[in-house]
């Protein structure tokens, strides 16, 4: 599988008085390499929501190496690191564009529920989307 | 009807590079100050969920007069200016608590909608609630 | 000259529980259309900065004409309506990418400051800023 | 040393289309929590930065347990679990106030910068406030 890179600019509202971009927006970055994640790999949010699947974070984690800062051009290297039908991981690693350094790392962890909220195993009531997932899982 | 007077603190991560509080952020404290206002007059937001009537908001607009930085307490006087029970306007006055000074003004505009997403009239689908909003207005 | 575009994406993180972008978005959403409009008339907001000018927003409002949801595709038009070298307006026009409805209108306003937060006339302190921006007012 | 609890109310801008609040704000509110910690223990914000000393984010992490919706009283206590001078770790649990029931666990990790971002001993730089800060650890 080819690698996904995600790209976007940092705005001027996601900073704070430190003049970087507060921590808390890298979380948001990672929700949307991983809706782009999601798209490249055939299951765009809409697919997903018609199988009536629904996939809230479980755990959510970020390590800030280097600030960024309004206007900066950033990529995102999402990646499927874990999948059993049940669970699903991913980790992110945010580049700075201009210099290609390493300015943050994350997991997120997921699971799937059904439209009452109930756990639900992919592998049992979407074998497709299972099967496209699970060929997604890289180390 | 005794003055509604609604408090908070300036958040850290409502801060910009400029080392104010984002311009944005002023339309989200309008809400917080609209929410403690419909509870300060007998309609919590769940108790107007649960008569199937939604709110949006049709217009905002903010005037910033002075800068609001973190750790700022402030206080925001809502004021319900306009009701027909179609459409219902509200005012806001944003002061630092610190000197009383006034450093933000705004509006917002609303109309009703029921389950279905249709406009309608309170005065028709809840007359006490149009009653209980109506004793409310200020000019 | 040409007309100025700026396309992006609803993320997930901007919806409420409405099921719609929330409305303090779109002030934001405003931010970076203007961001993008004085990159595309050859001020980028690091120019500005380097010759210690600021533009505070001294004024925003917003006209929500229908919603938008995760994943809409949306592009947004900003316009220089006003600029006389103290003040400067600017208006918005968001539009649904997928059928080309006007989804929303804006307004800001701002004037000018330099490094000791004085308002400045850039016709004064940067002629050919000044210049450049009078070259870009449309009614 | 008394339990620090700090408490504020889910608003609406903080749901998302799941009708649940976002998870990227819980880290949001791990902020305000830390806020209130250091000013209960006498070191506010302002303090910290008369000293000219700033405590950037290495690393956070939640872990969602409950879901919170629009309205919920939530309480946080935030802990100090580390603290040797030159890196400092809280713990945070948010509690919903309506049943006590634990929704959410977190961490951040944080270092001290001087003015010109290089990082500092607090045990030098301002032996006053090391005293003070490990005077509040707790395992």
């Amino acid at each position: 599988m080819e690698e996904i890179i995600f790209f976007r600019k940092v705005n001027y509202y996601e900073t704070d008085q430190m003049k970087f971009v507060h921590h808390s927006n890298y979380i948001r970055y990672f929700e949307e390499a991983r809706t782009y994640f999601l798209e490249e790999v055939g299951y765009p949010y809409h697919i997903i929501e018609e199988a009536k699947i629904y996939s809230p974070v479980l755990k959510a984690e970020a390590e800030y190496k280097k600030s960024l800062t309004f206007g900066d051009e950033i990529y995102i290297k999402p990646k499927l690191t874990y999948f059993n039908g049940v669970r699903m991981n991913l980790s992110y690693e945010i580049y700075n564009a201009c210099d290609n350094v390493l300015v943050c790392t994350g997991k997120t962890e997921h699971c799937f529920l059904n439209d009452n909220g109930k756990v639900v195993s992919l592998k049992k009531c979407d074998p497709e989307m299972y099967e496209a997932f699970l060929a997604c899982v890289v180390e």
